[in-house]
């Protein structure tokens, strides 16, 4: 019979395990993406991502829900979006309302240039994930997405 | 019959729909880590990753090889470790064989701050896998390491 601190430490430890084993892939893409975008376009992966989420809003978001959808956080999302207006990529306007409170969208020229990078993206991403076998790429969506709804709760607020 | 273009674009948009469903989980885990290690310890990621990178390494590890080991890229390896040795958390030693390189290993004080900090780091994985379905973690394990493996070709030199 274990005691209690035995499984304590016994949960932690899968815990550590089961988060290391899905962390590595994970971070060995990202990293690949992150230098692929550096080196033929010049770019952050963070503005890729910020481009992407723009490109899914048409009205533009505030820069609280742009914060919000950024899967690469620790950026400063206003420095990131100041040098994308100074680029031409995004307007920003003042919301009449709350002039403390930005809405940023894409120019034209964001959006085809987003468009590239999205094509180069998928690209990359065919070719990273060419050998991982078809019922290893099912079984890992389906549980990622387990994984996210189990996430909700903890991660809130 | 779909044309070669379109079954690029499928696929394509197939790797790019399994790698969002992968991405999202494991960066919103690590962006609380992130600001968990900041708010509890004031340090960042990328020094728990490599304190825990050299407290495997009885040895030290020579500068490259830590980067090679670091989990999480895009930190200068050269300045967090300027950083750790001026908080007495490593020793850096010029190597007899070749004074360009550096081998870095933890001090009694480096590894007994690791060992807190990787007991609150596990802690908190338990607390944030909580609610994870046991199958489901089992199956992120095994097809983690599918990934991981399908990786090494592409992401190889």
């Amino acid at each position: 019979m274990r005691s209690g601190a035995d499984k304590t430490q016994e949960d932690d430890r899968q815990a550590v395990k089961l988060w290391l084993r899905l962390y590595r892939p994970v971070s060995l893409i990202e990293r690949e993406l992150r230098s692929r975008f550096q080196r033929e376009f010049g770019v952050s992966l963070s503005r890729f991502d910020a481009l992407s989420a723009l490109d899914r809003a048409p009205d533009g978001l505030l820069m609280g829900e742009l914060s919000d959808r950024l899967l690469v956080t620790n950026g400063n999302v206003t420095g990131l979006i100041s040098r994308m207006l100074a680029d031409g990529l995004v307007t920003r306007e003042a919301q009449p309302q709350d002039r403390r409170s930005f809405r940023v969208a894409l120019t034209d020229e964001g959006r085809a240039t987003f468009s590239r990078m999205a094509q180069a993206h998928a690209g990359w991403l065919t070719e990273l994930l060419a050998d991982l076998p078809p019922a290893s790429a099912t079984s890992l969506a389906r549980h990622s997405e387990a994984l996210l709804r189990s996430l909700q709760v903890e991660t809130n607020g």
